[in-house]
């Protein structure tokens, strides 16, 4: 229940917010430099710690020592009241994090994604998670929030996500129940691509940015959109899907037929993706190319066919970009994903074919956070959710 | 000189203000009628109107007469307090509005653009606006508020129109200095997709959209950006300018030598704008098409050669369309301009083809304002900047 504003018992929660607010953002303090930093009088920080530390969400460390006076003990917020699960699930890899409440990273994993159903991958998720909990002492029951991030867009209406083609059954009404189901409560679905591209603002290459894209190229090909510091979406979530970009020679009579359909994930995603380096390479010569990594690889190291290759992706990547910024003219590009980080190798032949397609030039650079850039911004996100969702569960949310 | 706020001068203000609004908004009314709308008393609302009289913005307009009692004074606000003119530029005409303070349109006109410089059609902009003015009994002194619509985006740094090459020297340094100084105080220049999408939201097809986008094909080819009922322009006003979308095919290596650019205007417009309707049309066979609407009208009467050509700018338009759609995902698509405004044809073949670009598929129709589109935005700005300019003129913004 929630006390009506302007009442005593709202009142003592605005004041356990502020306290708490100053413990979170500041750090460890004593009563007397919480009263001062929050304008607070004593005797009411007292009574608000004492609620939060009821509420479990503050508890002592310890004591001052140095100083005249007597000692007084040091609060600090607990960063043990809650803890956020972060997950990236990609084509080739499932990916998780879980941090305590004050961000501190408490376990992580990686595996390879083997799985061939929707189904299988749900359960994975789940099994994974549990394992990675156990190593850390936990359950799920002790995460607040759990943060999916994923390829394609989540749909309200079906509860699905839609537009994923690289992940079988992942479409299919339902999938988010089912998600829902295995990891609990308090579960949040965000497109990969939106979540590396507010990874990257939080701690990356696009620190201080108000207003810039993310594109991803690994397995498919992604745009996370920040606009005034928030994710821009568009009408159906679809904003940033830009492996539906239109490329290349197309059948103009039989496009007007109405017959035709773009391949899976998009015309774009089609000649952009990691698919796309290996075939480009194997078509230039170069030995049975296993992963786009390979190529790259290989190219570095001075692989003229492999080199051949990747400066063809980044003609391409050119033209993504350059489609980017004629429509929404961002001042900054970060280029992520396991293609789209090797910037070393790209950017330079991006920059040149660029010209060729437009005089517009938004800075273009590489991501800061590599493949960490996803369950950074998941990380971010369910944090932000979970300290609210921590205080609101004892004090009711106003 | 700006009174602070909780001023007795300052509560006069906020209370003219609001006798103002409901003047202008809810139509004339009598000092009863305006207290009980505005909660004020009669006093107030009397002492409102006579500072708002003394200051030319409320007039008396006639005397109330049916009803019991004596008869009350009407009020309303002064139409002719000022007024608001509106220029829509385009490399075939200029066309100019003058509307009162209550929106009325007060005189028009449309002329044929026979300029080859930009001296030469600033001064041509100019008379043509003055020539206006005096045919309705006005001069520019009356006129609070010039918005002028252009291909192109305002730089503020270097007072120039860039991307507008339709428009001979409307990129050089000082243009919109030139303008101003031909056109004096209270000029506002706006490309003219963002304004003909205004006009659409305003009072065309795209009434009650929140978040849309206006594609504008003519002499060139632009769109114009609406999200939560408010232009977005990129970071550097370039948003919207998909004639530079790439488009077609291209030679990988050249583009990859750094030395190719792209055609004026960009890929896009060069292959889907008016001359391109001419240049297919002749290529077809039609013979020596004069105009865009030529063939249109070609097409409409049966022609199967302009026919042909005008299905072959709908594949390019929904090409366009399917680039925007991966971009930002709008919920509607208004189209407009010359080439634009011919739904009738393009709608149908527009729809057949972007299936084979994308799953994705906005709500696409055809602007209602037709030619009047860019004005009616202009219009729209203009009096929403006029109302405040004149009020705060005489009593101080706050």
């Amino acid at each position: 229940m929630t006390p009506p504003l302007g009442t005593p018992s709202s009142m003592r929660t605005l004041n356990q917010r502020a306290v708490l607010e100053r413990l979170r953002h500041t750090g460890p303090a004593t009563r007397p430099q919480i009263a001062k930093d929050t304008g607070l009088s004593k005797p009411t920080v007292g009574q608000a710690l004492l609620g939060l530390e009821e509420a479990g969400l503050v508890r002592a460390t310890g004591r001052t020592s140095a100083g005249p006076g007597r000692s007084a003990v040091v609060y600090e917020a607990d960063p043990t009241a809650g803890h956020v699960l972060a997950v990236d699930i990609g084509r080739e890899r499932i990916r998780l994090s879980v941090v305590d409440l004050s961000g501190t990273l408490i376990a992580n994993r990686d595996e390879r994604n083997r799985c061939r159903s929707a189904s299988s991958l749900v359960r994975a998720v789940r099994k994974l998670a549990e394992e990675l909990l156990e190593s850390a002492g936990r359950t799920l029951d002790d995460v607040v929030v759990k943060v999916v991030g994923s390829p394609g867009v989540p749909d309200r209406g079906n509860r699905a996500l839609q537009h994923a083609p690289n992940l079988p059954g992942w479409g299919r009404r339902g999938l988010l129940d089912e998600l829902e189901a295995e990891l609990g409560a308090g579960l949040m679905v965000e497109n990969d691509a939106n979540l590396a591209a507010l990874g990257e603002r939080e701690s990356g290459a696009a620190r201080g940015a108000n207003s810039f894209v993310l594109i991803t190229v690994g397995t498919g090909l992604g745009m996370g959109i920040v606009v005034d510091g928030k994710l821009f979406r568009g009408a159906n979530g679809a904003a940033g899907e830009i492996g539906y970009l239109p490329y290349g020679r197309f059948d103009e009579a039989m496009l007007l037929s109405g017959e035709l359909s773009p391949p899976p994930g998009g015309m774009l995603e089609r000649v952009s993706a990691a698919r796309s380096v290996v075939e480009l390479a194997a078509a230039f010569g170069v030995e049975e190319p296993e992963s786009a990594r390979e190529v790259f690889d290989a190219a570095r190291a001075g692989d003229g066919q492999a080199l051949r290759a990747v400066e063809l992706i980044a003609v391409r990547l050119a033209y993504g970009v350059a489609s980017v910024a004629a429509v929404i003219d961002p001042e900054l590009v970060v280029l992520g994903g396991g293609v789209g980080r090797n910037g070393d190798l790209l950017l330079e032949p991006l920059h040149r074919a660029l010209r060729g397609f437009t005089p517009l030039s938004p800075r273009i650079v590489e991501g800061e956070l590599g493949e960490d850039a996803v369950l950074s911004g998941a990380i971010a996100v369910g944090l932000a959710e979970a300290q609210r969702l921590v205080f609101d569960r004892h004090f009711g949310g106003n």
